[in-house]
């Protein structure tokens, strides 16, 4: 599909622990050209690769993609067409302008653009959270730009240790399809990427065409556990078992809140069996995890709060869908979000006049 | 009234920043032999004394109280009658059961009733919460011990910086009155405590006999932004400040939780003016302030929070009204809770079995 080559082309954005596995399954299936954004760890990656250890694919030395570049500007200048963007950072549409996702891929859709006008570029969100497909939309026409925009829920337990080290330590089980599910050209996409990506008996994928179930279905999880492990600075089976005998947590602060979830989710259509409330509590009790929000947190880093908590609260507004619980979680967490702000320097606190003097956008 | 004196005699129990203002006050009156227990700065304050930086009282070196004891027990066995028991320390009833209020009183409630037991023995509790007098009735007869309990509701910037330091920043405003206010003779005792305590021009004391009124009032502060700064550890004010357009910690957390408060307070027959939420809130916005839940939780001491968001919600929950945002905060802090009884070794969590192993009574 690429001039150079007969290979589909495959850009991986972000090179944490999910961005690395991704890039390497693809490179070991080998059936597109991979190359790599590389950003903090460049230098040490360019000199000795990646070290990694992982549960699908075993231990790896001094692995590298087939190229890598420093920033996306420098992929969109090397003359390459790129078939599929894979973003894998977070998605923190209140953090810096340039860490949203929209301006972060602009370099190379807009250079895809410039090279073919004609030949379809795939956006492909390995992603947290709900309507995350909008910003794109908003800043890019998918006609003019030739874009397909894929959705990517994934479950894996993959952390980047130091520069250029990556331990993984649960199964990567990817969910690709269109964001839209009428979108006949983006299930055609995520069934390519799926070729791509599939490594047999190693990683499991699929195109799951469900994507506003699989997102909201997540979220069951995701909006309320993890703020609530944020807040306490726990790991979620302390914050299960560290309350009033034993069960209040669950009782007062998860299932009310993820029976807001499954009412929000219902409002748009979308039927959740309670059940899987059962699903995602049991794995609190069953494995001690230290969910994304409160590392994150933990680190001094902004949180996916929006894209988990803040857009699920705009349906509910949207649809007059009470949610108490959520809203309290939420609105907590955005003391947290504003306190990584001040400590990162995007927001300074003036205590002379006791307010926010200023926002670095 | 004591036998070696013409003077009534007081027994401080609590020497941090509210007990020592406390003993110091009721000193410089000069009504009244005043006895501190003191517990870990004992051996400093035998030796060097106090040192106080008062608003109100100006800069004291070396200062002691009449009679200084290691331990209440030390002071029951003093063979001296106590006529006022002031119990300053933090109310936890739900920590180690020997700093439990009634457990703390015992030794000199008994003393007093073996010495003389037609003597009465008035016990002021200067502590936030609610129904706070309830554990001390549940283990004495008033009648039986002669006992009038008191309520002591205090407005105070005073804090312990280190052994024998003490700085009071805000004036001592304190109102002193039976719990029950049908209790005449607790209402002469309080009257006689205020002119015990009073120090004209200095501090400010009065018997503010709608007791039940002036804690729910104060609850409207200490139950919502109290929980509110320890979950984010931050200052009130940031907490205002930092959440969406700067409003939303105040129309979705406090406001929300104060008007829970006022009907929780309307069901138990207190009437709470709305304007009063205005009052507390204009607080946040004009001073900076650390709530003492915070200050607590970053100490890794065990916060208040049965007496100040519990019990609130036991009330709300036996006259059914729905108290959401404040559930939430209540939860949420019984994992903040037992995350400082883990550190504290009050209770043991073991990641073998995912759950509380021990918990040390």
């Amino acid at each position: 599909m690429s001039a150079e080559s007969s290979k589909p082309s495959c850009l991986v954005i972000g090179a944490g622990g999910v961005g690395v596995i991704a890039a390497y399954s693809l490179f070991r299936a080998d059936r597109s050209e991979v190359s790599m954004v590389v950003r903090s760890d460049y230098d040490h990656v360019v000199k000795q690769g990646y070290s990694i250890d992982s549960c699908d694919y075993g231990t790896i030395e001094n692995w590298k993609p087939h190229r890598l570049y420093k920033t996306a500007e420098a992929a969109s200048a090397s003359g390459q067409f790129f078939d599929f963007i894979v973003v894998t950072v977070k998605n923190i549409p209140d953090g810096p302008k340039d860490s949203t996702v929209h301006e972060i891929v602009r370099p190379v859709v807009d250079s895809n653009h410039a090279l073919d006008p004609t030949r379809t570029t795939s956006v492909l969100l390995i992603q947290n959270g709900l309507d995350i497909e909008k910003e794109l939309l908003e800043h890019f026409d998918p006609n003019e730009y030739n874009l397909s925009i894929l959705s990517g829920v994934q479950l894996i337990g993959s952390t980047k240790l130091g520069a250029g080290k990556i331990v993984q330590k649960g199964q990567d089980r990817l969910s690709v399809a269109p964001f839209d599910n009428t979108d006949v050209k983006g299930v055609e996409r995520a069934k390519l990427f799926i070729t791509l990506y599939s490594n047999k008996g190693h990683n499991l994928v699929d195109c799951e065409p469900n994507v506003k179930y699989t997102r909201w279905r997540k979220l069951l999880y995701n909006a309320v556990v993890n703020p609530t492990a944020a807040l306490a600075q726990l790991d979620a089976t302390r914050c299960l078992k560290f309350s009033n005998g034993g069960m209040s947590t669950e009782n007062c602060i998860w299932r009310p809140g993820m029976m807001e979830i499954i009412a929000i989710a219902a409002s748009e259509g979308v039927t959740i069996d309670p059940k899987e409330m059962d699903f995602f509590l049991d794995i609190t009790k069953s494995m001690m995890h230290k969910p994304s929000m409160c590392v994150d947190y933990e680190k001094g880093q902004l949180m996916e709060l929006e894209v988990i908590l803040g857009n699920p609260l705009k349906v509910a507004e949207r649809n007059g869908v009470p949610a108490p619980t959520l809203s309290v979680l939420y609105h907590l967490m955005t003391i947290l979000q504003g306190k990584i702000k001040e400590s990162k320097g995007i927001v300074r606190f003036d205590e002379e006049i006791m307010d926010i003097a200023k926002v670095v956008e």
